[in-house]
């Protein structure tokens, strides 16, 4: 047992929480870790009017605390997502990647609409939005993380967090966390949970694609990159603050250095590599990892990880309060 | 009290370390460490014979467990230099930053001159390098240290470096790491102690300028920068791979981006810059500092800092121990 104001705060049972990867955190993956006691994030991301219909009602249906998972720059462009999520009354929306009159306005709709608000943040100032935007609990991400981030390093980054935000709202530390001695730690730097997404990624319910689960395990953190050609092929307008850590391969190889000539030639460039992400082509789609894929080292029922990184880090918070007692 | 398998193999009281940080970890600061119970070491870092005799005597003078930083590929073509302080009997050596054959050979000879040969690393093959070497414990170094570094992060990088080394020798965590709640959730991570270079820069002790020390508590993590041109206009031959992390300021605006510019003008650039270094402009020396440096608000007497280190990661460990009570 873990109690923190996190698990205080949604009614939840153990303060880990997955995190709403697109087309990698569905309905089945946010069920498998609210039934286990976590929170469980669906990854709406940018907002797909198909993907919100099959996997909202899937962890709708699978009751409890879960929670959905927008990327905000993506949404103002399209109200009627927004609104669809909305719809299914996720008890908990995830904000993720906007400004601060995003944060407002994303914050406010989401807590009128009865779910709790919780904002994904990468430094002090957007901490500071954050909190003034009444946001019902903060994602700290470090710059370790899989996907997108910012620059500070977790470590550092929480506790700067937690002196900030005063115990007003719960913290949830995110990035560089695979296992119970990284949920230990988290707790130590003062954060009341932590949100895991490379490991959840790895696991039998997300919806990452075969030949992507099969590179986890043998993917090392030096395997990994930080890079926005991924985002330029799929023509996603990224704030360039924001580069996204993944496992280099051959599309990596052949455009990561020539980044401008990817945008100029996306027309024709675009087809190809969809068609073979489509055939689940390695060297070619995206695989979003984190630099703890150096721990993550099997495929695991999420379930079964949720309750381990709990046992895992009360055996962790044992061993050191032994070290207190010489 | 927090034993660990680094307060055994050394036979101190508290794990905690104060880096080898050169121009800033004089004799003063490592006595002040060491008689605090922690391990102080002097940062002899290039190698320059006048410090080396100034201040391995205080230390040595202040007798308990102390210790030389030095930075090996330096040390290769002056070897009166290691010799020299050798000569002073170090209980501890620290080596940083050398290849696999230059870590063989400093560990071999730290080693048969009596001295616990602590080695640090940023990656798993270094951590192999290392304890193929025979070093006696390691420090892995995440990237959001102050001054030179790797790529990796602490929060992962520490449970990566401490399943490799499968308990062999003991592992002290460092970048990122400011206080009791640092400390804390490296002993979490699986970290044996932790070495701070930031906070003990901003202590009473610390041989940082007056201009370098007032300049730390008003300094964020995003007033810094990692950048090579501080080396570049000391002429030193820093492995690309090891930027450094410093205090953004005019000569970095100047030069930042001009790196190759500066290097074909160095012996223009150079003279100004020593003068105005010598002159304490903070404007134009190197500060270098970790992202830590949000946590780090006053200077302070360096052995009060290491006891209420300990302190505090005891309190934090209560406090987290309770929640795993509920």
């Amino acid at each position: 047992m873990l109690k923190t104001k996190l698990t205080e705060l949604l009614g939840i049972d153990h303060p880990v929480v997955s995190a709403p990867m697109g087309s990698v955190s569905g309905g089945r993956l946010a069920t498998a870790v609210t039934a286990a006691g976590g929170l469980g994030l669906v990854g709406v991301s940018y907002g797909d009017a198909a993907f919100i219909d099959e996997h909202l009602p899937i962890a709708a249906a699978g009751g409890g605390v879960w929670g959905a998972g927008c990327v905000m720059f993506t949404f103002d462009e399209r109200p009627g997502l927004w609104d669809k999520v909305l719809g299914y009354a996720p008890p908990v929306v995830a904000l993720s990647f906007g400004n601060a009159d995003q944060v407002r306005r994303y914050v406010s709709e989401a807590r009128s609409a009865g779910a709790h608000a919780v904002v994904q943040v990468h430094e002090p100032e957007q901490a500071e939005a954050a909190l003034a935007a009444g946001a019902s609990a903060l994602i700290a991400q470090g710059a370790e993380a899989g996907g997108h981030h910012k620059v500070r390093a977790t470590m550092p980054l929480i506790p700067t967090i937690v002196d900030l935000v005063q115990g007003a709202v719960p913290v949830i530390a995110a990035g560089g966390v695979a296992d119970g001695r990284g949920l230990a730690a988290c707790l130590a730097l003062g954060a009341d949970g932590v949100m895991l997404g490379t490991r959840f990624t790895a696991t039998e319910e997300s919806l990452a694609t075969p030949g992507f689960k099969a590179t986890l395990p043998t993917t090392r953190a030096a395997d990994t990159v930080n890079t926005r050609i991924f985002d330029q092929v799929r023509g996603i307008p990224w704030d360039r603050a924001y580069p996204a850590r993944a496992v280099a391969n051959d599309f990596y190889r052949t455009w990561g250095h020539r980044e401008d000539e990817l945008i100029a030639h996306r027309a024709e460039v675009e087809p190809d590599w969809a068609a073979a992400v489509a055939a689940d082509d390695v060297q070619q789609r995206a695989m979003f990892a984190g630099e703890v894929v150096d721990l993550v080292n099997d495929i695991r029922p999420a379930g079964e990880l949720v309750r381990e990184l709990v046992t895992e880090a009360e055996s962790v918070i044992a061993r050191v309060s032994a070290a207190t007692r010489g």
